[in-house]
């Protein structure tokens, strides 16, 4: 049995998984959030040196937990190990995240390290087929999302998508479903509709697993809609019994379907 | 030669198409807007009286111009003409803008008006295939924000995209070029992506054509892009030497492409 390191990002995740079992956290000091309450300190420019202090604390199974930004490399602070991934990871950034992800799991995995899911070490968090709060609403407008996440989710784009009567209001893009939520609430409110949150296909959900937590229902609820179905076995409920309290709350349904 | 009406919405473009020639202009009192500046005015209720007024007026050639809002119909003022259309214009309704835009352009038709596109009778306001403003800029993001459009238009969604650096930053839903481009501006500033806009391939460009004017490329100037790639033959230009001072002030290049 080998030892977890946590490469955390920001968001509630991190602590979530920590909460799965005896971990090293590591936090990049030169990330949005900063190094506060790491075990082990990394910098983007310096891979080399995070993969010689895993090897020395004897991990061998990482998750990757929580969001992570694009940051720019600082070119004077490279070491000689990032310096000879950096065209790789620039031809992967260039094709999208879910590609820049798949790049930097393949890096991981190639130095030995397992990869695993925040969905493997906290299968509760897990959003399972059925009602999670209230009834699901079956209208046209979450057919008509779903067929829209489904036509773009191939060009590695949309993960949310917001309809109403009939209507599209809203698709995810890079911003994220907080951003989509807001830009709903500013131009559409009242519309009375439902959010859809889906997984893209290539997405690797050992990295980049969707989440809904109690705020998102809370800016759903700002934005007028009235309910929100996920993809079953591909969102994380950070929270499940907030979420659901928040449900409760805001009289928003919650639901999942395969 | 028969006698040409134009329908109008609001914006710049009747404007510009009633100065192609005689036209009388129609405008619905229930409309944003109202009718004021109208020859004929019209409910969107009782569209009997319309059908009728126009007959009498001689007119046989319509041209529908300028932006409309979906109203609310109110049941008690009704005539009886609009009320056996009521079944049809709402089973459209629930398809999308396109399935509606093409109900009534066949309820007109179907009365012997013959529908002209505002890009017939001002073809000098068609973007036409080349570089309008600065030259082109070729870069992936263009291709990319092309690929998305590509994917959703077959699904009635989606006019514009922008993206940047390899990201979609934006999907143009039902609430316009205008509200993704404050999105864009609002969420991600300064990211110097393109917009790029075309028309859906359902779309009748007789009665809804693409059309950008110079406040559109002001809004891509504070949304921080630096380049609007059009499609040609497919995108009205509401001003095209307006259009043109307005990119050369804030640097910002327009071309088309078919």
């Amino acid at each position: 049995m080998g030892r977890r390191a946590i490469i955390a990002g920001t968001g509630a995740l991190p602590g979530l998984v920590a909460a799965a079992g005896p971990a090293m956290v590591v936090r990049f000091a030169d990330a949005p959030g900063g190094a506060e309450g790491a075990d082990l300190v990394a910098r983007f420019g310096q891979l080399g040196a995070l993969f010689a202090d895993l090897k020395a604390h004897g991990i061998d199974e990482l998750c990757l937990a929580g969001a992570m930004q694009r940051v720019a490399f600082d070119q004077a602070q490279l070491d000689g190990e990032t310096r000879a991934l950096l065209p790789r990871l620039a031809a992967a950034m260039g094709q999208g995240d879910d590609a820049l992800l798949r790049s930097i799991v393949a890096i991981f995995e190639e130095r030995g390290f397992r990869i695993r899911g925040a969905h493997e070490l906290r299968p509760d968090l897990v959003a399972r087929a059925g009602e999670l709060s209230g009834g699901a609403i079956a209208t046209g407008d979450t057919a008509r999302a779903r067929a829209v996440l489904a036509a773009i989710g191939p060009l590695d784009v949309g993960q949310a998508c917001v309809a109403a009567q009939g209507q599209i209001l809203g698709i995810e893009t890079l911003q994220g479903t907080d951003a989509l939520l807001r830009f709903v609430a500013d131009t559409m409110p009242g519309s009375g509709g439902v959010l859809v949150k889906r997984a893209k296909p290539g997405q690797d959900l050992r990295v980049d697993m969707p989440a809904i937590g109690p705020d998102t229902i809370t800016l759903c609820a700002q934005a007028g809609l009235k309910g929100i179905e996920l993809q079953a076995d591909h969102v994380l409920l950070l929270g499940p019994e907030a979420i659901h309290a928040t449900c409760q709350h805001h009289a928003i349904n919650l639901w999942a379907v395969p």
